[in-house]
């Protein structure tokens, strides 16, 4: 018998009150295939496209489930979080939306493309040193300030149930799966994913797929218990960040298997899915395929549901022509 | 009363016959919206992804017409082609799904890129050098030696009834539009607009887009006759060739009007759209929404469907990268 967890896990229910909640305001994204890559790797792929998703990425689902399911009085007082990727725009579009305030604390040295899309979307910044130390300091003074209600960007569960409504859409437009393959960073995609699939496809393979250069997660399911890298460095930089207590429970519980892909292999797979598929798409989506070409053995004949997460890419700096 | 004409014109019939021949061989394609773009413009904009199309652009739906309607005699002779770009990827991917010959004459100077992809769908490639003189000797000798069946880029009643099939999905897609703008070089892809639309939707405005830097059909429609430039130096380089007489004569009785773009307008109008879509995409692409995004009076307010042609980009040389 488990010992009673001190956090509350989102249910199934929770994951279809928030696809209700949030379905005005996100798109239900394509599902695109390439008989290229199916050749290339013997499996049959299934691309579910978050990158054509608002302000850019999978995450407004969380994020659109923590604003959009606030009360009246909380949600005057707004939202806030720490971040320096997509979770940052999609709280400032998702609070855009309902019309409250968002605060966002991130570090000064953040892509100023970042900066410019938090603001445009209605978001006010705080910036803080590139230090967790110096995040944690400014944050505190930001939300006691404020007041305004924490969304942490994975480790919340209201954001998990929101990214669970991804998976559901791709198995609505796939007819079933035998695997689905997503990065993890923190986890709070890979949590959304086995929320659902558990429920609602048990025979589901769940991979996450990770960067040797960040693979805190890979170890971290090795050993049975969290290990937190100290500052990981890879081109998948939305992978970064470690799994938290809540993340954990359904990576430990519902998860698979990890595997991991180096920067090489990343950059050919990001290289190869804008080239043959057309689209662009950050190098952490790039890391499900990376991995994918590496264990063609694993998947071969196989049905595989891929999650492509992000589309927010500098087009100035793409990584194949920065060797 | 008209003069009789000395070529055959594609009627609605052939549209849709070729439709139901070319199905089972393309994608239908998806219809995009941004509603970034929507708000910069005024207009509601409907992007139809033929980038995301068999071989990487609309053209497979012409070339496949071509290839899948020839009879089992004149098939077994294969194919033949004279093309530098999309056309000759395409005509070699229908041929390899007929199985039959496709023979493909190229400049010398073509792309490696574009080569390789014509190998790669099983196609004959033949050099010439990149002159006229030069192209029509060698492409008289490959046709002279194999017999194949000549398919023409555009210019070719076939070609554009093929191409006519992408304007029928877009309508059904949207439920209907007030404008269509696609970019045009030799006229395929407006030609079999004009073919369609004249027949299911003729209160439909069709607006050709087209660089500055090769604005023959511009001039062409301004002066009541065909133009053609000697040598047209633009980005878009699908949008070079000339009109001619059966694509003009789509263009002189259906185009509700032709509007141009500079070279910058149309680079930023790419950068803009690979950003925000997240599509890959050819800088003829592109055209239409500088175009409109130069014109927004006109378009304000508007319904209006915008075909985007391919995605076949080298990704080594994107032109906000090399200026």
């Amino acid at each position: 018998m488990k010992d009673a967890l001190d956090f509350y896990v989102p249910t199934f229910e929770d994951m279809l009150a928030a696809h209700e909640r949030i379905a005005p305001y996100i798109h239900r994204t394509p599902v695109l295939t390439s008989s290229y890559l199916n050749e290339l790797t013997g499996a049959q792929l299934f691309f579910k496209c978050e990158n054509f998703q608002k302000a850019g990425a999978f995450k407004v689902r969380g994020a659109g489930n923590a604003v959009f399911g606030l009360s009246e009085d909380d949600a005057a007082k707004g939202v806030c979080t720490h971040s320096s990727g997509n979770h940052a725009l999609s709280l400032s579009y998702a609070a855009g939306r309902r019309g409250i305030p968002c605060n966002v604390v991130m570090p000064r040295t953040a892509p100023q493309a970042k900066k410019d899309a938090v603001r445009g979307y209605g978001g006010t910044i705080t910036e803080c040193e590139p230090s967790t130390t110096s995040r944690e300091k400014v944050f505190a003074e930001v939300q006691a300030k404020t007041g305004g209600n924490f969304v942490h960007p994975y480790n919340d569960p209201r954001v998990i149930a929101g990214q669970g409504t991804c998976s559901r859409e791709l198995m609505e437009q796939t007819d079933g799966l035998d695997i689905v393959v997503a990065p993890i960073g923190g986890g709070g995609m890979i949590s959304g994913t086995c929320l659902t699939l558990s429920n609602i496809a048990p025979e589901t393979q769940i991979i996450a797929a990770e960067p040797e250069q960040a693979d805190d997660a890979y170890r971290s399911f090795k050993a049975g218990h969290i290990i937190a890298d100290d500052a990981p460095d890879t081109i998948a930089d939305g992978l970064k960040v470690p799994l938290k207590e809540l993340t954990w429970h359904f990576v430990s519980n519902h998860v698979t298997d990890i595997l991991t892909a180096s920067e090489d292999e990343i950059v050919d797979a990001m290289k190869l899915t804008w080239k043959r598929m057309k689209i662009v798409m950050e190098a952490s989506c790039a890391v499900p395929l990376a991995t994918i070409i590496k264990n063609k053995e694993r998947f071969a004949g196989k049905r595989v549901g891929v999650v492509i997460t992000g589309g927010n890419v500098d087009l100035d700096l793409l990584p194949w022509l920065n060797s």
